[in-house]
């Protein structure tokens, strides 16, 4: 059957070349939203937590709950909490989520600087400040997301001015209202990558802890990343088949020349992306032909080895499919089997 | 947070408009592969199971576990077997793998009758009988796929000839070497709809059943088809923005009048296609226009609506990205909320 493998050495070496860029281990927060970017939350947890690293960022309460024992700080994006776990930190989007929070839960506050998706408004924090005074509420953490961390331009400084004017702002009313301060944190992957001086209390980082970076100009140190997870399928079978012969639906390969195919347990339904036939040439890791049209379950390939490596870097089926290797990693099905060497 | 409804009526809908055209509620099987195309497999299990199906289709032994109680006969197509549940019945797709099966063990035998991809050539279906004669394994099945049920052309029926043959040639051994003619069974949604004189013991639909036909020309029944899945999405939080406010990663999205602006918690990471402003314009089931770059967890839309149907028709989002429904389907993360309605 098919099989995610991760492997530990790449992890590693990647959080690595983090901590050593940001000059310490402790500011290192990870990002294991959407099943550790369809690495797997709990494996990746794992990894993570016997590196050493106390805060993660999942996407909603049920990733909470898979790895709560793991970590000291688990802050949930998005949703609501039921569980009271002291180890839970509850994003809080706008004022009104505040509205039906007990006493004493610990909240991040996230801050729209420019991004204009999630967060509060700067011009609104000393009223939801107050709010959370009242309330009782525990300002564990403030932080924002700068949507320009890929882009060569102004407008990533820009942000992160922003977020700096914030930082004075909410630590003036913490001496004011009496409160303690929080940590703060900006910086996704991209962004911690092309600072020098990180000023924020942690960094959060995702895609380059999974072995990639995307961003529009050359970072030196992001060539020493390495991709974490390599997707392996198993074959069904193999036919000998003659010139000509037409293979998968709608017979849209037609073979050149006489040929052993083999069929392969991974399909778009596994959440390989689907080949029609209109993309360009797909070779597997190990280089083997893939044949259009993939099917649900499987694909066919010029190839009759037992097991191929369908690829060991997102980015090639990113480029074939006009995306980004996010979506590529996060698409790979919950059900297919991981395994960390 | 996000959720897909389950209209238990379409999907009963369906499932009558396919008895009826095959003239019999016992011929019908339906296929629940990947997490039954991405609606989720045990709640349209239940939905099966209530309207009297018998026989289903799985794509691996973990998903046949999931509904083990609700069918007499779960055919899993791929992969191997550890239970030795009398209702399960393993996909032969080589000679090879009959050889570390038990004694008794229960299989359908998939033939390739053309699209070469899965299953055994019809030139060795004797030995392979003979095989599982002398291994004493029950033959409950023999069936095939037929690659070309969507296209105009000969090959459709070029295929079920071939299937034809295969049938009277192991009727023919059944007699022979004494065993029980098993069941037969060809015709994916797209063949069951354009075969009016259905010979088979059963039909295999998956794709109709959810509400949906793909075929290159029109079969004036499956207009009645319902989809059965709609996806909806919780509100974030609204921005009111200002004319020429950039929005989303790199500001891709720049406003061209004031406008409320809300954030929607669903994403790329939870299985809906990434919008990267390339393609064309997609509005909401409700009509809303979405703001691409649509992020990890969540898009941004022109909306203030709390709660948005995403979509309820899978077909305009397959086009858009230039794929076909089942993809849009079995995209969708299994850790979304799945309602039946």
């Amino acid at each position: 059957m098919s099989e995610i493998l991760l492997c530990s050495q790449s992890y590693k070496n990647n959080l690595d070349i983090i901590s050593t860029h940001i000059g310490s281990k402790e500011k290192l927060g990870v990002v294991l939203k959407d099943n550790a970017y369809g690495h797997g939350i709990e494996e990746i947890a794992k990894l993570a937590s016997t590196y050493g690293i106390k805060s993660v960022f999942v996407k909603n309460e049920l990733e909470a709950k898979k790895i709560a024992h793991l970590f000291e700080h688990i802050t949930i994006l998005y949703g609501s909490l039921s569980s009271n776990a002291k180890n839970f930190h509850l994003t809080i989007h706008t004022d009104t989520q505040l509205d039906n929070l007990p006493q004493n839960s610990l909240i991040e506050l996230k801050i729209n600087i420019g991004m204009n998706r999630n967060g509060i408004n700067p011009e609104n924090i000393e009223s939801v400040l107050q709010k959370i005074m009242q309330k009782k509420i525990h300002l564990f953490g403030v932080f924002a997301h700068n949507g320009y961390g890929d882009d060569i331009g102004e407008d990533f400084e820009n942000c992160q001015k922003i977020f700096e004017e914030i930082k004075e702002k909410i630590k003036y009313f913490a001496q004011k209202m009496g409160f303690q301060t929080p940590r703060f944190h900006s910086l996704n992957s991209s962004g911690t990558f092309r600072s020098q001086n990180i000023q924020d209390d942690l960094v959060r980082v995702g895609l380059a802890s999974y072995g990639y970076l995307t961003t529009d100009f050359k970072i030196p140190i992001a060539k020493k990343l390495k991709p974490v997870a390599s997707l392996y399928a198993d074959k069904i079978c193999t036919h000998f088949l003659k010139k000509g012969t037409k293979i998968g639906y709608s017979g849209v390969t037609q073979l050149q020349e006489d040929s052993f195919v083999s069929t392969y347990d991974i399909g778009y339904g596994d959440g390989l992306f689907r080949f029609n036939g209109n993309q360009e040439a797909f070779f597997t890791a190990d280089g083997y032909l893939l044949l259009p049209r993939s099917s649900m379950d499987c694909f066919s390939a010029l190839s009759t080895k037992d097991r191929i490596c369908v690829f060991n870097d997102a980015t090639i089926l990113a480029k074939i499919f006009n995306t980004i290797p996010y979506e590529i990693l996060t698409n790979l099905s919950s059900f297919i089997k991981r395994t960390i060497v």
